[in-house]
This record gives C-alpha cells, sequence and structure tokens, in this order.
C-alpha cells in the first residue's frame, strides 16, 4: 500500500508478530495468551452453571468481560485499581467493548443458562491491547464453549458460536493510514481507529476517534479497509490456535 | 428518505424538537438547558484560572466533562451513584466522549492556562442524552470562553474555538437507517450509532455498535450520512442560540 | 413585622417569589420543579409496590428522600459526591430530614406495602434548598399517592396522607429575626433555623443553630412565629399547585 | 414536676446517674470518660499545632469532632463503618452537631493556629449517647486548652473558652415531658429533642423531631424548659470534674 | 533469667500487670476489657444462632474476630479507618490472627450452628495489643459459649471449648531476649515474635519478625521459651477472671 | 528423609520443580517469572527516584510490594479486588510479608534516596504463592538494584543487597513434614509454616499456624529444619538466574 517505513520496519498493512499460545491456563476452561509484537494479553474463559439473576428463567447465557493491566505492564508504573478503590474509565471502557464484542458471535439460547466470565489480562502493553484481548479472548472462549458442550452444560447439537470475531487498530500516523499501531505510533496518531471484525467480514464496532485534527469520509474508508484486511489475517491465526479441536 | 412513519410520526431522516435555552443557570460561566424531544439535559461550564498539576508550565488549557443522570431521569429509578460510591462503565464511558468530543474543536494553547469543566446533568432522558449533550455542552462551553475573554483570562486576540461540534445518533431500525432515535427506537435498533461532527462536516468521533447482527458497509455509509446531515442540522440551532453573542 | 429593607427589597416577614411547576417529570409518578427566589429543585416521586426487606409483612408503606445537589448549583463548582465515592454528611443529613419530614404527614398503613422514594435534585441554589426540596416534594408525593390509588395500588378509601406539610429557613441577621433567607443572608446570619411546619400548624421539626452567637428564648420565639407564618403562605402555594387534582 | 415513675425510678426532671472520668486516656492533651447511666462515651481532644489547609493564615484555631460506636455498644451487634466502608448518615450527622456545639463556645482567634479534634467514642449505648459526648466532650476540650497554654502554643492571657456548653435529650412519653431520655423511654417517645445550651444558659442547638405525631408551642416550650434545667445541672458535674484545674 | 532492668524496672521474663475486668459490657453475651499495663483492650463477643451462608447446612458454628483501634489510643491521633473508607493492612491482618487463634481451641461442630463474633477495641495502646486482644477475647468466649448453653442454643452436654488459649509477644532489645514488650521496647526490637499458646502448653501459632537483623535458631529457641512461660502465666489471670463460672 | 509418596511422586524434602525466567518484561527495571510447579507469579521491581515523602531527606531508599492474584489464577474465579472495589486482608497480608521480606536483605542507606516497588502477580496458583512471590521478588530486586547502579542512581561502591532471601512453605499432612505444598497438600495440613531464610541461613521471617491441631515444639523444630534447607536450594536456583549479571 504504501512506500512508508514503520519504527519496526513494518510495511503500513502489515501486523505485529502475532502468537497465540492457547491452553495456557491449567485451570481455566477455555485460554490463550496472545502476543501482537510487545503486546502480551492473557485471556482466560470461566465457565459456570447458571446465570445472573436478571436472566434467570429465560432460556438464554450470558458472556461479559474484564479487562485490566498489570501496574507494570506499561513503561512506567500505574497504581493497582484495587489499592486505588475504584476502576477507571478507560478500564470500564474497554471491559464493556470485549463484552459486547463476543456477545456478537454468540447466540445465548444456544448457550443455555451458562455463563461464560471472560478476562483479559495484559502482561505487558505495547498498543492495541484491546484488540489483542477481543482476539485472544474468541479463542478462550471457543475452548469454554467446547469444554461446556464436553460436558454436556451445553446441548450436542447447539452451536452458540454463530462466527469468529477479531480486532485491530488502525491509524493515520503523519497523514499515512497505518494498521495495528504499536505504543510509539498510537502517541503520534492525529486519528485512531478500533476495528472489530467477524469471520464473515462483518462489522460488530467501529470506534474511530481523531486525536488530533477531525478527519474526513475518505481517511475513514482507507481505515476501514486496512482493518477489515487486518482483522480477516488475525482471523488466520485463530484458526491456526484452534486446529487441533477442529480435528477432535 | 424514507416513506417509514415512526412513533412520533417523523421522517427517517428528522430530528426530533431541539430546544436550548442557554444562560439557564445564574451561576454558570455558560450553560444550556437542551432537549432532543422528551431527552432534556442542562449543561454548565465552569472556568477557573489554572490547570491540573500534570499540565503546569506548559502553556495550555485543559476541558474536561462530567456526565451524569438524575435518579429518576428515566423510567423506572436508578440508584444514585453516589450511594453506590462507585461510578459505573456507561457514565465513565460517556463523560470521556463528552470531553474528546469539545477538545477536538478547542486549541488549548489559544485557550491559555485556565480549565473549563462541563457538566451534563440528565434531567428527563428518552433516547439520545450523550449526543444531546454533546450538542449543548458546545453551547456552554462558547459562551464560558467569552466570558474568560471579557474577564481578559484568555487573550483578546485568542481564538481557543476551532470549529463548533455537534452529535447525533443514528441507527438501524427494522433495516431501515434512522436518525436521532428515541429511546422506544434505540432498544429495538439493529445496530446503534453515535457520530460526532464540527460545524466544517468533519467526524471527531465515529462509534458504531452492532447490538443485534453485524453490519456492512453500505449500512455504515448510510448512517454515516445521516448523522453528518443531522449534525448540519443541529449547528443551526446551536448557532441561533449564540446569536445574540454573535451581535455583541 | 420591621422596616428593615433586605437585599431583594423584601419585607422581614416576606417568602421569595414561589413558583411550583407540578408534573415537571414526565417517567415520575408525581413531580415538581420548586423555585424560592434563585433556588430551583427537582422534586420527584417514585412509587414502587413492595417495601424493604425489614418492613415485609408488617402491612406498612415505606417513604424515603434522597437530596443532592448538581455540581454547579453554587457558585462554584463542588466536586460530584459520585465521583468523590462518598456521600458527605450534609447531603446524608438533608436527605434524613426530608424523609422524617414526609413520613410525619402519611399513615404508612394507609399506603399498604408500597414504597414512594422521593428525589430532591438542587438545580441550582440560593439558600433554602432543603426547605424549598420539603414543600415541593410534599406536591410531589401527593401526586404519587394519587396515582397509587388510580392504579388500585392503594386502597380506594385510604388516606394515606393525613396533613400536608412545608418547611421554610427563618435566622438573625443583624439582630432581625428574618423568614426565608437567601444565600448572601444565610452566611451572615447568628442563628439560623429551619422550620417543618404540617398545614394544620403542628410543628414536625425544627433545628435552630447558633452560626455566631448562642441566643435566647425571646429570640427562639420570634424564630418560630416567622416560620410558622411563613409555612402557612406556603401551604397555599402547594394547595394552588395542586388544585386540579382537587377537582378530578 | 410530676407523678410519672419512670422504668429507673427517676422523676421527669430528674437526670440519671452521672460520672466523668476525667483524664482516662494517658495519651490525649484532654479525655474524659463520661457516662449517663448505662451511656458510656470515652471523649478525647487531641491538640495539634497548624490548621487545615483553607484555614492557613486567617489567625484562627480550628475545632472540629467525630462520633461514633463501637460494634457492641448496643443491644444487638452493628457491623462496623469501616468494614461496610463508609460513614452512616447518622454518625456523620452527629459528628456535625459536636462540633458546632463545641465551636460556639470558642474564641477561634484566641486558640491561635492550632487545632483540637474531638473524638467521642460511644463504649455502651443506652439513649442520649450525643448528648453525653458533648458534655464529656467540653471536658477534654478544656483540658487541651490547658494543655495548649501550659505547653504555650495558645497564648497566656488568651481565652478561648467563652462559655461552657452541655446537651441533653427531652422528650414526650405518654403525653408526658421527660429529661435525658433511657433507650427504652427513646423509643417510645412521640416528640425527641436534643437541646445543647451554654453554662449561661443560651441555647447552641435545638433540635426537635415529631417521631409520632407533630408537637405544638406548648409542648416545645415544656421540653425547652426541662432540656435548659438539665443542661444547668450537667454543668454542675462539668465543673466538678474540672475543679483541679481551676486550683491550679 | 537476666539481671538487665528495662524501663518500667522489670524483669526480662516478666509480664507487665494484668487486669482483666470480666463483664465490663452490659449488652455482649461475653466481655471483658483486658489491660497489659498501658495497653487496654475491651473484647466483647456476640453470640448470634445461625451461621454464614457458605456454611449452612454443615452442623458447623463459626467464630470470626474484628480489631481495631480508637483514633486516639495511641500517641499522636491516627484517622479513623471508617473516614478513610478502607481498612488498612495491619488492622486485617490481627483480625484474621484472632480468629484463627480462637477458632484453634473450639470444637466448631460442638458450637452447633451458631456464630461468636468477637470485636477487639483497642481504647490504649502500649505495645503488644493483638496478644491483649487474644488473650481477653478468650474470656469473652468462654462466657459467650455459656451464656449459649445457658440459653439452650448449645448442646447441655457439649462442650465447644477444647483448651483456653493466651498470647504474648516477645523480643529481643538490645541483644536480650524480653517478654510482652511495651511500646518503647517494641519499637527497639531487633526480632519481634508473637506466640499463641493453648492452655496445654501447644502452639496455635507463631509469627517471628526480624526488624532489625536476622536471627538465627538459638535466638528463636530463647524466644519460644519465653513466650510460652509467658503464655502460662495469662491463664493464670484467664483462670481466675473467669472462676465464678466454674462454680455455677 | 520419609518413605511417603506424595500426589505428585515428590520425597518429604523435595521442593517442585522451580523455573525463573529472569528479565520476561521488556519495561520493569527488574522482572522474574517464577515457578514452583504449577504456581507461576509474576515478578516485577519498579525503580524511581525519589522516596515517599515520610523518608524525604532522610538519606534511605524505600521498598515496598504489592502481591495480587489474576482472577481465573485459581480453580474457580475470584471476583476482582478492583472490581470489589477493596482489598481482602490476606492480599494485605502478603503484600506487607514480602515488603517485609526484601527490606531485610536491603541496606536502605547504600541505596540512596530511590524507591523500588516490588509487583507479585500471581498469574496461576497452586499452593506457596507467597513464597514463590518472595523468591521470584529478589531476583527482580538485584536487577533493578543493578539498573540503578548502572544508571548512576546508585553509588558505585554502595551494596544496598547484605545478602539474598528465598521463602518456602512447609507444612505437616498425615502427620509428616512435607517441603514446599502444592495445593492439594496445603488444604489438608494441620500445621502449615512459611519460612523466609537469607542466604547466610538465617531466619527473616517465620510463620507457622496451626490449621488443624496445635502443635509442639519437636513439630516446629522439624518444620524449620526442611524450611531452612528448601531456601538454601532455591537459593541455589536464583543463584543460577542471576548468573549472567555476575560475569557482567
Amino acid at each position: 500500500m504504501t512506500e512508508l517505513v514503520r519504527a519496526d520496519g513494518r510495511a503500513a498493512d502489515q501486523l505485529r508478530p502475532i502468537t497465540i499460545e492457547r491452553g495456557w491456563s491449567s485451570h481455566a476452561e477455555g485460554s490463550a495468551l496472545i502476543s501482537f509484537g510487545g503486546t502480551k494479553v492473557l485471556c482466560t474463559a470461566s465457565f459456570t452453571n447458571g446465570v445472573p439473576r436478571w436472566l434467570v428463567g429465560k432460556g438464554k447465557g450470558w458472556i461479559t468481560a474484564e479487562y485490566a493491566m498489570l501496574p507494570r505492564a506499561t513503561n512506567s508504573r500505574n497504581d493497582r485499581e484495587s489499592v486505588k478503590g475504584k476502576i477507571g474509565g478507560r478500564t470500564h471502557e474497554i471491559s464493556r467493548l470485549i463484552g459486547r464484542a463476543l456477545r456478537a458471535v454468540v447466540d445465548t439460547k444456544a448457550l443455555g443458562e451458562n455463563t461464560i466470565v471472560i478476562d483479559c489480562d495484559v502482561l505487558q502493553a505495547d498498543g492495541g491491547t484491546r484488540t489483542a484481548a477481543i482476539t485472544g479472548a474468541y479463542v478462550a472462549l471457543a475452548d469454554a464453549i467446547e469444554w461446556g458442550r464436553a460436558k454436556k452444560f451445553i446441548g450436542q447439537k447447539a452451536t452458540p458460536l454463530l462466527d469468529s470475531v477479531a480486532a485491530v487498530s488502525v491509524g493515520i500516523v503523519d497523514g499515512e493510514p497505518l494498521l495495528d499501531l504499536a505504543y510509539v505510533e498510537d502517541v503520534r496518531a492525529e486519528t485512531d481507529m478500533n476495528v472489530v471484525v467477524t469471520g464473515r467480514g462483518l462489522f460488530v464496532e467501529v470506534q474511530g476517534t481523531a486525536e488530533g485534527a477531525p478527519f474526513d469520509k475518505r481517511e475513514l474508508d482507507a481505515l476501514l479497509e486496512l482493518g477489515v484486511n487486518g482483522c480477516a489475517a488475525l482471523r488466520g491465526h485463530q484458526l491456526a490456535a484452534l486446529e487441533p479441536v477442529a480435528s477432535e
């Protein structure tokens, strides 16, 4: 797409190295340690029978997510939210985004009256933590659903997963649309966008923000295209990570 | 745009009745009681000299916003966040959105080392509270900046306001893209989007969420067009409300 | 009573202009936007079936109240209690006062096992916010009880309201007893008293505090007389606001 | 005054047995363990140089108070406010009352830029804890002021204490006005009043509440007379407790 | 054991004067005001039927403890934890220690489905508050169990108390092992240890911490010996305080 | 020492497999991902210039620690302390233990006015998390001190580290003293002890608790011997992990 050489030598439309260590946790019903370059997020999915009180008896399941960052995941240490006694706005916002993204690809009726809690803990941050979290959380979720099926908490013919979902950040840096911003790029971006896309290429969430100058429709379209393509590539990584399950 | 008749008889691309009572508060440096149909938001702008500690000595001002809802603004009563002792994720998220939207049209250097705190309190809610808040907050902000200039806290030649900003919700209901959703429409929307647009027609924020089915690029484009046009109409209301200032 | 001319030209025993916009809120079962001069309080009454757990099965209803102030209701901005994460002593104290005042004129047995929550939110403050809150809350309460009767949650022959209730502040400024203190008078008062009186002229609450010098019995009596008369005048405003109901 | 025999055999206008153990704490600059019958309150006064930030440089001192109850001070155990993570409305209200009562008899200019924090901890409760707290706190305060004078933090000729202050509860039980209500009387009272009176017999605070039926002026007057006389008797106990100081 | 003369003239292996005022509280089912020299702790035991939800139906009782300090128990005033809105680490740690110590000598099956909450409130602190708390709490606990037996909430043949328990601090000051450190000794101690011992001389808890230099096995043994002997002496005080019960 | 075969086949005096990934974090000044069998703890050391206010100007540094657990580190999910809004007693207690253990081997004068914050986050728990945390934290601390020296924040001749420190759990299971308890052993232990020992073999902390029956001196001695030997073996792992530094 462009000749620009990025700090780490990537092309404008190139993802950072992606790794997904599926099953990292020996306790959780599903888990993945995902890395987008220097960003490392541990995603676990905890399966429990039953649903929150407001859902009881409706024949539906529930999926919720919590996002957090270790205090020294970043370049300088941040105080723990548990010590401050309250959760910051950014944390809340990202937790809600992850939950919405996953619920968008789940048929909660097919899930039955079961709850899956997704925890995304950023062990190391280098930009794009929320998009790595969503992408890894999908892998953990898929395994937790398989676990529920194996335990017969989910009907054998039920297919709670309607599609896969992945997310990536895109942004305009020095007038150039770039895929999967690292932290040094993110702080310089004029416009920053997170795109959540299903395996079929449909949008679940589009969140674009002018950090510097407002942006026009042409720029928006360029970013969306980059994002859709990036999510398609991430879907490949997800499928590869989940492959052994497919063969079972 | 469409033949669909909405609950309140509006056309698909029509705003609800918009009123802006500028200067509602006798204490605040700027204020507006804005209504988008049954949604009523009191926006005040509080001007103070000085900036938060982390900005001191950088020759820049600061703009921040807080959003809240009265407990009985909605159809059934919600517990107060002050009583619960913590602010919910939704409140945090909207407060951050309002702050970003306003900062996007302010030259903080021209503002000088002054802080403007915007409070948006929803007195009555009927859908679109965050977009009404942004639209009304701009009016309060403009007056607070004029106040600062009159008091010589802001240089006489400085023009901290780079542009105006307004916001509106759009969404797809029964397959139809609609402008400025009332609550009964909002709960039925398959896709819900908030669009924040400057007076010049550039995007400051685009937040689209698939509440039901994921959406495609064509739907996204239709929503964006509705939103840009709606914000242009809201800009007319803002200009009318602020007119006396222009004549001073 | 006296020749003294007050800042706003009132006589010592004269109320500020009183307005009561009954039914301001389209959602609440009862509501009133009341103003005592520059003091504006939005009072809503939320009716729900059932009572708190500790009252279940006793055949009685419950009435409780919460008072709060918007951050820029006052001359300089106050931090939100929701942001501070705790409710201040003054807020608690006034909430409790409002609840007691209303319960004093309600026969909770006649109310049946229903709960009415009163919210008094100060939109603008200029002295006497707690007394305006009680006076407006009575109007909201009366409508909520009518609503409950119309919905048959309250027996058709039951008369939960035993009397009306209103409140007013009185104080000694420069040795002179004054009725309904505005903020500029309140800060100068040597003695400050809030008087809550029923429509029949009986006391529900008397709270007098020496802010400057302690006071004697003669001064106390003068203040009480002013307060009783002020509440009688406020009762007239309440009756006028509620008139249409009486005619239904 | 009356023939009524109370649960503990007292006359209607008789205080419970009053004891004041001055200097109970070996650490505090002033302290008193006061009992009004079964109500026992440990009052300490902590003297420190300097004042809160908002008072610095105004040449005035500051007096503040905090009231609390041990969890098993009452007949059944209450959860600790530290465990609940917030202070209840009643605690706040009483702390504020005690602080106002003491400030009313102190010339804060004569105190110099010093702060005295009064802690009133109820070790055992049997009605009237707030009035016992005020009465005991005065003794602790007097000693802390003497301590400050001895240490030359307060000028040798300064007389920060303008008067003494004491408090007592009064109430109407079965139509009869009674002095110094014990818990069993308090719960049956139709009207409950706390009266704070200076040594010279002037009112600092009058807080009367109709718990049952509203009350009239005649009842109010009877309660005030009982309260003034009760406080005069309490002043005698305070003087006796402080006597050694007078002789120094 | 040693010639060293301590600040208060005690021998190295000598306790401070110990007093136990059993039944100090008229409300609690068991209580003791214990003093170890200048350290005074009010211990109450509150007996209630039933157990926490997680224990229901297991045929076992529950014992838990809370420790706290009055703000002016110490030489300079500490802010209240209720005002700070959270409980400090030290408070939590000591509460947990007291609970474990008491549970170690109770047969919770014999207790039946009853809960005893122990409150240990430090009225005055001079070192060793947690050990005084445990020692006094045992007395309060023993009486609460007797109360439960008298009320038939505990079976007449059940013996929930398996043994007594006491605690004492020991430490190395200037190279010398000392028993029952007063505050001035505690701050100078190189090693500080709390020992909780049953009436039969067995260990329930051993917590040794190098405050200055790390310590070796020989020093550890010397401290343990001192502690075991100190607890034996404390057991004598407990038995004496409880004597009337034994005779019933 | 014994013939007993443990669940994982270890001898009674054998550690689980120990791994230390030094430098796991790319941001922290020192870090180690340590595992004791299935227990995995990420330890980071954050170096900053300056000290807390209460230490300023005393020529000393400060070391503090915070311990936390990811919600799904355990077999069933625990709520986040940040969500609950308060830190539990266990977390506080362990954080304080880790801080004390590290400070015991640091000469804070040699550290200069610098602060090192240690974060120990349990990614997966299988018993002994606090002892793994201390053992790994020492490695992170050593590297952070080297970093401070390289940056000249610490004097070139200063030797802040006086010794190394490691920790291990020991306990009596079925009457048998065992080293380094896994979770399944820990829940069955009659006595549980954590031992913190320096490289020279001296005790920094000994915390023994009777979970079931109280223990005697002979059992205590057996546990201490196991613990001292276990810590000596852990010291070997620490030295191996830190080796490259030694060779620089």
